[in-house]
């Protein structure tokens, strides 16, 4: 049998994966220790609705499918609790024991850009939450689990906005008559992705090193609710943030959108990101995990499908939006974070639909099916969580 | 007055900059917890010589000239202790407490290539205490000392040995017909270069978000024992180490030679590095704090002089040992290291004889005055520290 190992698994997306996962007949276990829950209560940011824990989750879906998800309930920055992991000795909250994963998906890091920089207590969190993390989990696998195959999230946010075309993880450079490949150049605008920088140093010195296997994704910002899975019952949905802190772009307009919050654009909005549907993380995880990296490799793909400026997604919401009736408004706020708000843009995704995920693009039929489901929660949404100015200067 | 605070001042280098300094007329206040000999001992690696404590030889430096060096001894990995330095509240051991400082050494890094890879409980230290200290620092300047200019050491196994020539810290790409500017490309061939890379990666963000002010010395391995200032009394004298983990190759070589141990070489010790006599250092630092970098810039300096490669450095050691007697022989064992043998290397080192460092170039001259030094400690060296066998695999 195959077995995945999901790290983070009650985050956005480490949920929606391993009900994936599980449908197709793996074998999975997630881990988590609820940081992100926590997270989003001492920054007084709200969940769009309650979610149960993971194992309340998963006896849902055991008891709807007859599939059952193992959960383990750790801090996987302590390196004896990734330890056990590999080693058969981890304490299940719910469900088997499958021994060593074939596969393990690392989504345990602290996720917000905004987050990260609020203050010393959390950059010093971020730093070294997401490095152990990464860390442990390298030595774990070299010491008890070397064929295992690591999924790495990393994200499009490591390369910044240069003014070269952004290659897929790596760039062939060419110097006074001579030539070496290096990973591509980084250079990140926030202190979260700035350790994502550090995550891919440290992985590629232990693949040159051990030769363990890593693949690294690197993500754009993800939208939606829905997947194939959630939608078999409310209580198997994931968790969904619309606040500043841990709230992604488009799901945040959309919320606002139906609030008659005028949607909140830092400065110009020219911002232009590669993005992604949730449905698509999952196809590409699938992909990543059917064709995994060889001893001593490090594969990169850049795990976007399309690119959009902050300006594009407003007035997409903003039509959509107006269409159901909820008279939606702009509002240009003075820029809370350091970047460029007018640059060139040009990342290759070439790889991950090379081996067979087939993109989902952004359309209005998928705006509306994102807002049928936010929708039914207006009532809940706190109006205040969504901007509260978090600076970077 | 100019005050110049020296984080690691314990160290092989941290000491004679401080004396250094201090001679030059700066307020100096040297910060160490004396990691490096807890590690020593806990290695079983032991120094050629007893050396006073910082209190002790801060004492003594002020009976000689009647300069003053403060001593705080704290761990920096503590944010408080960090913070307390720029805050006025640091605890001293001796010497008056001079404020906020204009300029900030920071050595404070565990700085072993084998001690890094050794165990697990060697790499979660050296990662988490080094990007700790590293973050801590970043943040105590911005938030209390704004103008202060901090020297990082950074180190040019940073950039590995790459097929095209080393720059001074940045590279201008040219791709597809456009062009940007980016750090050079870095990836290291152990966990504590690693390390070192993220420093990097994180005080350039810093340097980019919040306008602080940096320079960078990327520095080769460093020989020597003597400086001007320690030559003054044995009980002045650096730390000196010559075992596997923590002896820099030049300074072990020698230490071998005097031993009638044949002279370690890893593998065909065709390795190529730039090396640097301990004399240049405090040279280097002196420059680097007269010429500091702007607010919001990163100065890079490549700080070597000339470049050897480990064959080179043992052919010296053997003609000059031979010439006192020593009988040298060499002996090539299995590399332990993951490291290429033989390779292109062709790194650019101007910045600094620009500011005015005068190069010391290797000579029979030097080598036969760091074999007299050494030789007086002969009886003490431990042979079996020479070489265990810390392995890479």
């Amino acid at each position: 049998m195959n077995h995945v190992l999901i790290l983070g698994g009650d985050g956005y997306l480490g949920w929606p994966t391993a009900l994936r996962f599980s449908k197709l007949g793996y074998q999975v276990t997630v881990v988590d220790n609820y940081f992100r829950r926590s997270a989003c209560t001492q920054s007084n940011s709200y969940l769009l609705y309650e979610v149960p824990t993971l194992v309340d989750r998963a006896k849902k879906w055991k008891e709807l499918t007859g599939l059952e998800i193992s959960v383990v309930i750790a801090d996987l920055a302590v390196p004896q609790n990734m330890y056990s992991l590999f080693q058969g000795t981890a304490n299940y909250s719910f469900g088997e024991n499958y021994g060593i994963p074939n596969t393990v998906v690392h989504y345990a890091e602290q996720p917000s850009a905004p987050y990260s920089i609020q203050n010393f207590t959390n950059a010093d969190f971020t730093l070294i939450n997401n490095l152990r993390v990464t860390n442990n989990l390298i030595w774990a696998v070299k010491d008890c689990a070397k064929d295992a195959h690591i999924i790495k999230l990393g994200t499009m946010g490591e390369y910044g906005t240069p003014d070269i075309d952004i290659e897929e993880g790596w760039l062939e450079v060419e110097h006074k008559g001579r030539s070496d490949k290096f990973l591509f150049p980084r250079q990140a605008s926030s202190l979260y992705h700035t350790t994502k920088i550090m995550d891919t140093d440290l992985l590629w010195f232990a693949v040159r090193t051990w030769g363990i296997k890593v693949t690294d994704l690197m993500q754009g910002p993800v939208y939606g609710i829905d997947t194939e899975e959630t939608k078999l019952h409310p209580d198997l949905r994931t968790i969904f943030n619309y606040d500043e802190i841990f709230g992604t772009v488009l799901n945040r307009f959309i919320t606002q959108a139906i609030c008659k919050y005028p949607l909140t654009i830092y400065g110009k909005g020219g911002q232009t990101r590669g993005y992604l549907n949730i449905n698509d993380t999952l196809q590409c995880l699938v992909a990543a995990c059917k064709n995994p990296a060889d001893p001593g490799e490090l594969k990169i793909f850049n795990q976007i499908v399309e690119t959009f400026s902050v300006m594009d997604l407003a007035d997409w919401v903003q039509r959509v939006g107006n269409q159901r009736g909820h008279d939606v408004t702009l509002n240009s706020v003075e820029n809370p974070r350091i970047e460029r708000e007018e640059h060139y843009y040009n990342p290759v995704y070439q790889g991950l639909k090379d081996m067979g995920v087939d993109p989902t693009f952004l359309t209005e039929e998928i705006l509306n099916g994102i807002f049928e489901t936010v929708e039914k929660y207006s009532d809940s949404v706190v109006t205040e969580t969504f901007f509260t100015g978090v600076t970077w200067k």
